[in-house]
């Protein structure tokens, strides 16, 4: 079916008590009018418009940088929502018969109700989004035929009879109308009421009126039409969608220690028997292969871990831009750090205490102590003593420490790049090297070790 | 209104099973008895006297450290509710017309309802706090007048009829009365009972009898008169002020990414738009700026953080006595950690296992890897190595370092203090500075590196 | 009472969608058969048999490994549950009058409600067990006779008359039966049924057309009749547990500052006024002496901690097989790790970043920032310098360092094992020790310091 989408974001959102315009604001991760924004594209509509006004600039940045094919139109100034579609009247692609008007601070709208809502409009009926709720207090409430199959009216909380209130099915704001009736009803709204609004939901009456037919569709489940006017209700919407995110991995085969202790932000994919332990916390694009474990309180974020590993808890994987890839049965942390362009090989190790960046480590390579490696390739079975530096920057530019295969790098070693270690050498302990190693010899830079007689310790000082 | 405060505090508490007295068992970082004084001085009574019998000195050592204006009467043996107001009879300030009873086990009580408490007293009604329970089970009924005014009696449990027993309203322990007849109550209480104990709610029939009126005050909200009487007790209480904070703070638009992964001890202040992600833990006296976001798992305690600063996961900030104080743009963590007297300026950067001690950092200084910072004044743009250590202890007496602007300091060096690096300077990797360096010099401390061909490395032993 | 136990494992289940079988997959640390195994071991029966079908071989591994007493018996092909004790039909002892039916999908049964079970059947009736249910949907309903006393059938979900869907009492797959009776009842069993296969369940007809009683026995709590399909369940049932353990701890005294976020897999034993703070993970067997308290987000496995202690947030002791042992008020962390074999006197300090493994620190010692300690012995009140490391592998074997009672080991110096430092030497900071060092002295290895006066410093490369 041929579609227009037009989704509303004008809207200030002061419950938010925030600078940034509402929509803006992020559900797991994402802006809500992103989340909007990529179910309406699973419809493959004609056409679709952002409604832009509270910090309309903002707002269209952000529309442009993630779904450019998208126009804003701009309300200025906001005289409700009726007078919203008004400005996205001339925008409307004529040739799509359908209409969907969808809220940019909704974002958990199902792709397949809004696709049951624009096909309850079919281009022909003025189709109401609604859902039935245990407490409708404050909604309002939709009136229907004595058959049950038409709308007659939505009645606002307000303004229902005793009877009225009764009825909890309720209109959740979204709705689909044939495209030219819409154009046409919504330049005829009038603003004579005590906000002096234009109300979108006025049309329903015109309809009524011209004997256009007004349905409903229904909402299968609240969360996907709940709204987002406070941190209060982006909080509850959050836990919402991670139980639920949770739930999707718990039937998948995952095993979550805890699935209100869970957290995606982004996309998460998952091989067999993958275990997560409490209160980890994924973002980005993120991948575990079959049987990786990862412990209690790790922070994952854009990085690929292959089969087999076992992330141990307190680990920090950022992979941010260039992403990080551990090698299959690798063994990382507690309190490892792995930064953006780490790329491990297969059974490496990396211990307590240290930090990786813009690294190759080889196959079977190992850092299991209090180190640093930054802007180095490590070869196969390289031992990377405790303590031991890769010193990569001059203060000015950064360089490339090289390691060759089956070195081993002493404790509390510096490598002051650009450097490189021969294969099968070994760095003693404690060395600051500087130049080139070469290969299979013991390299040394220690100063002499001398124990001094007449020294005294200091002793405690008196306090003044 | 002139008011006396008698608050309840000698219970032994058997049920806590623990060797602290009951009232000093902590809620969100501070004792049971430090929310109710603190509770009953917003009343700004007259006289406040707390009423101590198990662990008697105890109790009373932490009420003159806490709140030295209150005065501690002391009950021993402990003979019942009754008699531990006989002990604080003669101790109330006979001008103060209406005495206010508490209880130190029951933290939560808002000042507003024991205001109207004490107002429905009024120097002149025997005023009981009721509240209504969706299970009244085991709880004295509050049985009223046919009109509805008036307290006939407290029935206890056991004691009620069938239609007794569906009274949902009960009463809580806190009662307001006038001091001269209180005074006189107390006095006239019998102890003929299977306890053998002096109840203060046998007042009620005494006041009943003298034809002095019995009214009710009511407690909106269960959870402001719960009582602690068991680790259980205590750990509800906790999650319900926790959730409770963490609502006020989502109204205050602070974004917490998960209500119930949140717990704050004390004071946290916040400028707009800070967000706190989960599992965050803030104790004593915090402050968070303008845009300042909190990472996953950070704990943080007395500590000042500007507008802007960004705290990545796994950072622990513990102020102490002596405070922290991060500058506006800041980057601190992951696995960071900032002791008392840290001071850091604007877009200072503290990275992954670096730790940071009674240290100033000038604006744009850096320390991003694996190092200690102790008694250190750091100059601004100043690089701080990978690695690197204030050796700050002769093992007798603390010495600073005093690093100038825009020193760079390599990787793995030790700076033994006292001394001083000359600004601009730049210390050579894995140098130990023993002496003051010059400005603008490069500085190293380094033998020369040298390759032995002849060396083979050690084998594996064989087993024994 | 001289039982038979048949614990239920041939099921693949396919809704855990794991390469594991069902019965192995883990709750609170051990798996779903062994909590079966060590609740029926409490009845202290004659004989334990476990059936085994879908991947046999290892689930067989599994109970020789952790019930070697415990006899397996193959069910190949599963033709259904009557089908599996047949199986089992022959290796049951005859002198054990009752043979009691458990699942190893049903890890939480009480032994109590087992007991009850066994009592009920008394090797002369045919007891199941059953368990009443709010939503009873799905369920095979208990039909009792009119006096209440006797079962009369289950009656399938789908086979239930209205008045039968009403009944609220369902059977949990449990059972207790005679012997012998159970032996011929099995062999005579039917499979012309839809699956084909031979149902339990359909000995209750041949009881009670053979006249033999058939009673019921029932389980207080839901929970400990929940079986594990699938992974949902699985962490439905972990989080039942995990709530369980922590309330049995609260009523021991234990003060957790959450309780839904806690987790103990294992055993954990607590003395008086032991504190555990929020979201805290113990595994194996673990014991916390009198006053201890748990820092958040640590995690302890095998580790015994004495009285005092208190454990620093982001703490990680891991005792695997060979313990930990932290003495009594000994400072641990933040950010520490203790590995197995760590054995840590009275007042020892562990700091952050610090590493201790298969060492032993004496009274009073102290490594307080950024260190390793590996295959160490550390005097008393030994001061273990920031950034210190013990190079105990020589890439082909481990040494041990010996540090004598009051050393002071300086910043970032590498201790080359084996090596033995003289009791009240100091190291200087940055020193390189490869030999041993004498009492007393002080001993250094460090290179001259010097200052170069021409050198500048190397300038930001232009982009290429």
């Amino acid at each position: 079916m041929a579609l227009n989408v037009v989704i509303m974001a004008a809207g200030k959102g002061t419950r938010m008590r925030s600078a940034r315009p509402k929509v803006l604001h992020t559900l797991a991760g994402q802006s809500l009018l992103q989340h909007v924004l990529q179910r309406a594209a699973a419809l493959q509509p004609q056409r679709t418009l952002v409604i832009t006004g509270h910090e309309a600039e903002q707002v269209e940045r952000h529309v442009s940088a993630t779904a450019p094919e998208v126009r804003c139109v701009r309300q200025q100034p906001q005289l409700g929502t009726g007078h919203a579609v008004l400005q996205a009247s001339p925008a409307l692609d004529a040739s799509a018969g359908t209409t969907l008007i969808l809220n940019g601070d909704v974002p958990l709208i199902e792709p397949a109700t809004a696709q049951a809502l624009a096909t309850a409009c079919g281009g022909e009926r003025l189709a109401l989004l609604t859902v039935t709720l245990d407490d409708p207090t404050g909604y309002g409430r939709i009136v229907r035929s004595a058959d049950g199959t038409q709308v007659q009216a939505i009645v606002e909380h307000k303004d229902a009879s005793e009877a009225q209130r009764a009825i909890r099915e309720v209109y959740t704001g979204m709705m689909a109308a044939p495209t030219a009736a819409l154009q046409r009803w919504v330049a005829a709204l009038k603003n004579d009421n005590a906000q002096q609004e234009y109300y979108l939901t006025d049309i329903v009456a015109m309809a009524v009126a011209e004997g256009v037919p007004v349905v409903a569709a229904s909402a299968a489940d609240e969360t996907e039409v709940l709204g987002v006017n406070s941190p209060a209700q982006l909080a509850d919407l959050e836990r919402r969608l991670q139980r639920r995110q949770a739930q999707a991995l718990l039937e998948a085969g995952v095993r979550l220690a805890d699935p209100a202790r869970f957290d995606q932000r982004g996309t998460l994919a998952c091989g067999q028997d993958v275990e997560i332990d409490v209160n980890c916390l994924f973002e980005g694009t993120v991948s575990l292969g079959d049987g990786v474990r990862v412990g209690a309180n790790c922070v994952i974020r854009n990085a690929t871990i292959a089969a087999g590993a076992v992330i141990h808890p307190f680990t920090h994987i950022d992979g941010d831009k260039d992403g990080v890839t551990v090698g299959e049965g690798a063994l990382i942390g507690p309190f490892a750090r792995l930064r953006p362009g780490a790329v491990l090989g297969r059974e490496v190790h990396i211990g307590n205490f240290v930090e990786v960046k813009n690294s190759t480590l080889a196959n079977g390579a190992k850092a299991n102590h209090l180190a640093y490696l930054g802007d180095a390739t490590v070869g196969e079975r390289v031992n990377y003593g405790a303590g031991s530096i890769t010193a990569n920057y001059d203060g000015a530019n950064k360089h490339r420490t090289v390691i060759g295969a089956d070195v081993h790098v002493g404790s509390n070693c510096v490598l002051i790049a650009p450097v490189t270690l021969g294969e099968g050498g070994t760095i003693g302990g404690g060395s600051t090297i500087s130049k080139d190693t070469p290969p299979g010899q013991l390299t040394v830079a220690r100063a002499r070790q001398v124990s001094l007689g007449g020294w005294t310790r200091p002793k405690k000082a008196p306090k003044p």
